[in-house]
């Protein structure tokens, strides 16, 4: 296995028609049937990264801006941004089509992280990311930052020890 | 309409046994599934919060620290924790279940919100959440901190307008 | 493991939304649905009072007086009446609530049984249900006569050895 | 409309194989989805002898004496028995077969009532049924008694009224 | 196991009720879910001619002529017309109805072929098919060219060896 | 609308991970779920190249060579070969990839067509389809002879009148 793989080795897209039993009361995709695809297409990705299974750590916070209705086509994109160890953060860019009406946007957004597992469930070591261009490099840069978001919210790191974080707040 | 309600009023329990399609090649609960059922309880409880249609309008984020295996059984408890005008926070927390085994652990914890909407799907105003003990208060003060978060998270705050936010980083 | 168990220790309560394909042609939850759900509340409730896996040995009459339509939040609420032996009887209550016009009723009503069996499939004792009130000593003493029932319907016992049945016919 | 109908104007068969999200922790269908396919096939067979959207009003109590499991075939075979005014009566019987190993047995057998409705979901009359051999007259003189079971049972006539019924106690 | 088989020794039918998910855009089946149910009842009969497990080998030109829309009643009938050592040719004639209105007629025939293998996934030999009638001889007849034509689609044969098929036009 | 259109404004790619209930008793991907996916995946093209809803015509002959196992993870890419006034033929390649193994292979290849419709369901004009390069223009011209065979097959063309079909038998 590579010891560096870049972010083209592993990008992944995964389109979908919004059918009916994935809308809610007003026809519109229900949030967590949006999850629930950025899921599985984040993992895909994963694999491909690390060639090995992978299972969700954690899905950072999602916002639903825009109504996705019954009918529309849903694209996901989504690429490794960088790996520590054994995990890896995937960022998932949801596009929202209306294909008769010639109109997509860029409804959501979201950053995932992935533990690669051996067949007994054990995290083992994925491939470093090697970024390629300015935007892959802010991605890569960013991801401290929230890995230590994740770290302070889920109560395994101290604020103050949130060195990147706090940069964040200019402080 | 009330103009307040308390967390008794849409408290709500979901119970599910974990099916085939809900498992990854390891035979584990997918991340995605719990995402799409911790959306379903909390959009349950946010309606009988405000006797409205809701839609989601963020999920804060997640961490998935134990595999929740085929045929255990999962229970999800959604609660409101506060409301702002026409939104609200909905607390889900997740129990997972091996029956046979004897044991139960709470292994997930999510914030949501939500916003109530009219028929045409603007969003209209929903009951003040009144807390009634201490646990109820400290999840309520805590929501104005997850709120700013969110905001400075979605660019709609600048980090150092985020007063609440800061306080946690003992600034 | 303990040798009696009390209602509260299997209480199950289950939250459903009416999606889209649980409907029929008039946008109502097709009867056969809500069977599937009241079966699988029922099971984990069976399974809580046991420890054990456990298979449906049967539903009793059910019949379905209202409509639910899509968009409905239906609860389900289980508790273990009786066991013999290996097997434990159900009741399942199916509250339909039409969240946004404030209404909610007591739709269907179940009796269900389900055998505990090990891993071979093999039936195995379960724990005594010893009510605590007088309506669950009413429900635990009327589980006498709808065994007795299921067993004529099921041509394993003569309707003239049905003493508990012909009770009801007041013979 | 004809004003009478015969069972086999409205015969319907349902074959389905047992996929792997229809089975329990062992393998094998889950009660639920039997009665789930046992209502749409009897729905089906209703639609055919009244020629009108229908809606399950009732199912009798059903028992499980065999696992069938994941892979099986399962058939399922439907037939109107008796029809009263704007309800019918129909019988579904359910056949598993092992096909690698050439086994078949006839696993369930249940009556589910249903109700014609109009489009505005009132009930509607339907064709009598006209029996033709010896075996659809038994099921037709049957479907008297289980027609007063179920009204007694569901609380709506009085157990010393349930002529027919009382006669199955030999009283 | 017997070495021949006839028609009726196989002969499957599916009904299926066209619900909400299986719709698109404009509320009609989608010819995907179509082809999945075709797919599923030539399985089952081609299991029951050869008491194999079988997979599909191939699906041949399938029209969609016309739209079958929601609350529709689909049936399914799968025939054997001829085997070929491990292989199996099955038609399946589909019938979509309205039932409220009367209507019924014959919406799509396709001819699949599936391949009989043991547990190891090795093909293995089935009993041939002995036409009974003229109509099952012509379909057997057929199927040589069928063949044919399906080995130069794929490649598997030289169009001028393709004597079967060189016949359909008159060469 | 404009009037011509480019192989690569309508190209699309799906991703999808196969779960156990996509799977026969093999644990191997069904041929019909496949078959579903690649209509979907077909319509979603069709819609990008015409700007409009689109219905299913026909599904020409497809094979399956190889299983695809639980847990593989597939793509399906779907362009645009030829439109025909309200047509359109779309290819869709299906590529299996067994991600811890580092393999992937092309298992299927099938050429669907689509017809373009108003909100009525009436066909209506797409955009001519203009080949790039020479491996699209071998598709281009391929369409022709491959819509000749479904008119014939489909007895809307006599065999002799088929004459792009006649030169592939070097008649």
């Amino acid at each position: 296995m590579p010891k560096t793989k870049q972010v083209k080795d592993s990008f992944t897209i995964m389109t979908e028609m919004i059918m009916p039993n994935d809308t809610n009361s007003l026809g519109n995709l229900m949030g967590g049937n949006l999850l629930r695809m950025m899921d599985i297409v984040g993992a895909i990705c994963a694999q491909k990264h690390s060639n090995r299974i992978v299972v969700t750590a954690s899905v950072d916070n999602v916002s639903f801006k825009k109504s996705i209705p019954l009918g529309y086509v849903v694209t996901l994109e989504a690429q490794v941004t960088r790996s520590f160890n054994s995990s890896m953060e995937v960022m998932v860019n949801v596009f929202s089509e209306n294909i008769p009406a010639g109109t997509k946007e860029n409804t959501n957004n979201a950053f995932l992280t992935f533990v690669a597992v051996d067949q007994s469930g054990r995290p083992i070591e994925v491939p470093e990311l090697v970024p390629e261009n300015d935007e892959q490099t802010e991605l890569y840069n960013g991801a401290l930052r929230r890995r230590q978001l994740r770290l302070v919210l889920g109560g395994r790191m101290k604020p103050d020890e949130a060195t990147e974080l706090r940069a964040l707040f200019q402080i």
